[in-house]
């Protein structure tokens, strides 16, 4: 049996309770995880987590997922041949209806239809909010996982050599994090050369290593449920005085970002404080991206800190900062860390160095 | 640059007419796949293929993928610091709006307040019942994959021994099918003994094969752009009554399902005649699922074959025959095969023999 979380429940019920809204109903699986630590893969199927700032909670969830009790909180299975979405709208009560962000329409829809009494928001802000501020051992968790992820840039930098194609390397990325103990599924991005400067380069089996190249690391993984994720970019060989001249902007740019940090700054001031010093050094359209992004239990958890995001910031945000220059067919640099928000300003949590620098000399 | 598949986008306009939609929005990055020739992965952020029974079609897609050219459509990129959805909004004409039924919350209901003047329905099905019938060339890449999937299930059942971990054996199937030139990923479901039982369980390192034991594989992969997936159970080394009368049992629901299948005949009509067979010998409560799926670009896509989907089948429909019987912490089979509906019945795409067999004596 699975013990709610109460305190992270009354959190996002208080949340809900200032903005006037009496129910919600969570579909994420990761933010249901956090709330009832139950972790259940739906597919393509219903699960949903309905909350009243009464105190009512109900998991509806398939019966291959009968196994599940909640300690403090009904569940409700459904059979293949059941309408669950039907039985979720019977939980709820006349009045305004929060639903998470990635509801499918599918289910929106036939909750409309059934419950035209209960107009729907979004509602995801007010369980993101919760998460987005992270505990102590939360940030204990971060910490460890990005301790790992500067071992691995280490091992992975020490590892670049001629004749490793991208895919190679990103491979040899995996093995020094399974020595470590954290899940490998995918490839980390490994990018040489011209494709550093394709922001969402996934690792190549035809391209390979020549000296001059570039090399980007942007890896990252889940380490006791939670992710590490950082970026640096070296030199193989050599480097041209543009490798150079980007590199320094980028750097001064993470910097700046990274000096920007304090709770009350908000969001977008950060993403300023990056965008200002690539875009005065000239290459403002070259920085194609956000700044960054919250991270957790997921790699890329809400909100974003992007030039949109008016939120200020608060203690216990973690996110990364990761300005990035992208000149087409030519040079791509991007240098990435995580941080934790703290009460004057952040703790970066990444510790690899980050000065320029040419390996394989 | 891309062409549209004007073929496929004419087949879903008709029925939209049929149903008197004028407009509807893709979201599926499958579908916009499988209509335009594109493939974008677009993580959190928006995707979609607008089209209207007038000719428009639209891309509204992030700037990152700014290397798209559709031939016969517009496209429009989007900055990470533009509303994608209002952009989106712009083109929607005043009347009803079909959206893909797995559009996220955060955008339909952003469409809502921006467009109440397009109220919105569930329009996938229009999509989903073109993808549904595959033409001859796509017919021949399913044969062909499942062709493949009947030889690495031979090599797999010859690759079962002691010692193996459930995750070791389901590694040596992941070879077999690279060697085949397939993608391979994730693991395939390779289970022993009473985890047979769990429909959806995953490969183990802890579980190692016993003498005695049920071997389940379910495995498929894509091979130039189509899924195979099918599913043999055995038996290791020996086999109790009760083994053997569970499997015999399943054969003849798998046959059952199979012969009632041609033009005409609903879905839930196959998924009767396989239950009727598990019920009438008094196991119908340890079969929990549906009885197929449909296949084809994805592993499963619409609709299923299930008691609840009434529809009647019609020629180039490519699913699944997939009946099981799992009996809790004791003895799980399943047995599934592939099949294509053709104007008198169906064929069977999968070859490998589903006699009761006992290996490794």
């Amino acid at each position: 049996m699975s013990q709610l979380n109460r305190t992270r429940i009354q959190n996002v019920l208080k949340r809900m309770a200032e903005a006037d809204v009496s129910q919600i109903i969570v579909t994420s699986p990761i933010s249901i995880f956090y709330l009832t630590g139950e972790m259940v893969h739906p597919g393509e199927r219903c699960l949903a987590l309905y909350l009243n700032t009464d105190g009512a909670v109900t998991l509806v969830v398939n019966q291959l997922h009968n196994y599940i009790r909640l300690d403090g909180a009904k569940v409700v299975f459904f059979h293949d041949t059941e309408d669950p979405v039907a039985i979720l709208a019977k939980e709820v009560k006349p009045g305004r209806l929060g639903v998470d962000k990635e509801w499918p329409a599918r289910f929106l829809i036939h909750m409309m239809e059934l419950r035209p009494d209960a107009p729907v928001l979004n509602g995801s802000v007010f369980v993101d909010m919760t998460r987005m501020v992270k505990d102590a051992q939360e940030q204990e968790k971060l910490r460890r996982s990005s301790a790992m992820n500067d071992r691995v840039v280490a091992k992975s930098i020490e590892a670049i050599q001629e004749g490793l194609s991208e895919v190679d390397l990103a491979e040899k990325v995996n093995e020094f994090f399974a020595a470590e103990g954290a899940s490998v599924k995918n490839l980390c991005i490994v990018a040489y050369g011209k494709y550093c400067a394709i922001p969402h380069h996934g690792p190549s089996k035809e391209v390979f290593l020549q000296p001059g190249d570039n090399v980007l690391f942007d890896i990252g993984k889940n380490l006791d449920g939670y992710y590490s994720d950082m970026t640096r970019t070296v030199c193989y060989k050599s480097a041209t005085d543009l490798q150079k001249k980007i590199y320094q902007i980028v750097l001064e740019a993470n910097l700046a970002a990274i000096a920007a940090v304090k709770p009350g700054v908000r969001a977008c001031d950060v993403d300023a404080a990056a965008r200002q010093v690539i875009e005065k050094a000239g290459y403002g359209e070259y920085f194609t991206h956000r700044t960054g992004h919250n991270i957790g239990i997921e790699v890329h958890e809400w909100p974003d800190i992007s030039s949109t995001n008016e939120m200020p910031l608060v203690e216990g945000m973690c996110f990364s900062i990761e300005p990035g220059i992208y000149l087409p067919d030519s040079v791509g640099v991007r240098i990435e860390d995580l941080v934790i928000v703290t009460k004057n300003g952040c703790e970066v949590l990444n510790h690899y160095p980050k000065d320029f620098m040419i390996v394989g000399k």
